[in-house]
């Protein structure tokens, strides 16, 4: 099997740079790093990283570019004063970035004579190299094409597609579905809770609920594309009645009740728009503030 | 193999109940069931089942009795004038029910010389029969190990513990992590759908995005459990920060924006009681109210 050994300039050396730029190490790719505040690099450079000066060294050092800074006005800082060295090179954006901001990027890049792709990580600083994470790309094809071995070392590189700002639109989409199920696992485990049951036993059951839950969700997708959501499972009435003893049992314990009162509501406005007899898919009508 | 061929009655045929006769039908158990209106049975007599003429005829057909009916005032209308022939017999209660009430009928059954399971079933009615669908249930240990075997017809029986109210609270606890997922999920594919990205594409990276957030929920449990949410791999700070790019990305499309409000006002409550550089799993100080 061949290895890939692009070598690879690392712009931002924050916790998630820092680990981007050791997976790449980690497998083999000559690094060069460059972070505002120098010191960062000091534990890459141990590690076997070239520390430049000044980004348009690390920009310099290979074909590809892989930029993590705090925001788009860092990015910004950083790479416009080195613009002309990105010529004939691949821009590799992880920066947090709005989609327009990421179009803005690639319309950038492309002046320059860069080709350009907006990335979004799909795990935190330490699942950075595992294979099972996906990494988000938006750009260029022919960039991800040619660089698609390089981004491996990082993790599972998507292409979604030519529009850059597709990579941002699903990372918040999907960051989304994180802190909802995040925020009602806690709730249950706050709920469980006040009556002495661990997190623990009741994560267990949790993880394996969430299998269920994902079923569903399989089943409801193409529901969501046909606009039409055959309840023949459960209804949204019927959950609405189900939810009310949620509340009841959240309020009984001294937890909080926004996020059921919240749910409930979406549940009641999706009825009230003639979706009570269908299923919890059904709820997207409620969702979108067009169709008001 | 031995194969359990106890018989049971089952009271209540909507489509839960009329799913767990034809599951206990489909093992071979003599089944008597019993409808406050007939026309229910018709389906279930083809099958094999025989039809009682009132629920007492259901109850006495053996040593385990099912119920499913509406609601708690239904299931009485329909035990209660039959109390007597309970003694000595299971009744294992599925109809939706809170806490406080699965504990009173835990007592009522007592009262009248039987045994009491209090249930609740972790799928839909075409899940019912599926081994691999979690069956709850809270009560009696002893009537738990008696039948556990016919029992393990429906679903995977897990016994919680003692406390008949347990199976509702964690019914409650984890509708509320579905619904939570499942409007996570909606609100994401009404964002991507905004740029014409199909639901089914999405889900195919939400589903895998789970099974990482399976992983963080992991991570967190033993912090809620021992008080303390170290924020090594992502801070609520942080993540206030990234879900206004959530929020502008919904407004930008006309997709509501009261759930990721929600979920930062939740964050930012959490960061203001001295968690903003804790874990996610630090929400939960948020969402306890008593500690307000």
């Amino acid at each position: 099997m061949a290895i890939d050994r692009t070598a690879v300039g690392v712009i931002g050396l924050g916790a998630m740079g820092s680990a981007l730029a050791g997976a790449l190490l980690d497998r083999g790719h000559p690094v060069t790093v460059w972070n505002r505040t120098p010191e960062k690099a000091a534990a890459l450079a141990e590690r076997g990283a070239r520390v430049a000066a000044a980004p348009e060294q690390a920009i310099e050092a290979g074909p590809l570019v892989v930029a993590c800074v705090l925001d788009d006005d860092a990015l910004h800082a950083a790479v416009d004063p080195a613009a002309a060295a990105l010529a004939g090179r691949t821009l590799v954006n992880f920066t947090s970035a709005s989609p327009e901001q990421a179009r803005a990027n690639g319309d950038w890049a492309r002046r320059h004579g860069a080709e350009h792709l907006d990335g979004a990580i799909m795990t935190t600083p330490p699942g950075v190299g595992d294979k099972g994470m996906m990494f988000l790309y938006g750009g260029s094809p022919s960039a991800f094409a040619e660089h698609r071995a390089a981004l491996a070392a990082l993790g599972d590189p998507l292409h979604l597609g030519e529009d850059p700002g597709l990579a941002s639109l699903y990372d918040v989409a999907l960051l989304g579905l994180m802190w909802s199920a995040m925020s009602g696992w806690l709730h249950g485990a706050a709920l469980v809770g006040a009556e002495k049951q661990s997190a623990e036993e009741f994560t267990l059951l949790a993880l394996r609920w969430l299998d269920t839950v994902a079923g569903f969700i399989r089943t409801y997708a193409p529901q969501v594309d046909a606009g039409r959501y055959p309840g023949d499972d459960a209804t949204i009435d019927v959950q609405i009645a189900t939810i009310g003893h949620l509340l009841h049992a959240a309020e009984e314990r001294g937890v909080d009740t926004a996020l059921p009162a919240l749910l409930k509501e979406q549940m009641e406005r999706a009825a009230a728009r003639g979706h009570g007899r269908d299923s919890y898919a059904g709820v997207i009508e409620a969702l979108r503030k067009a169709d008001a």
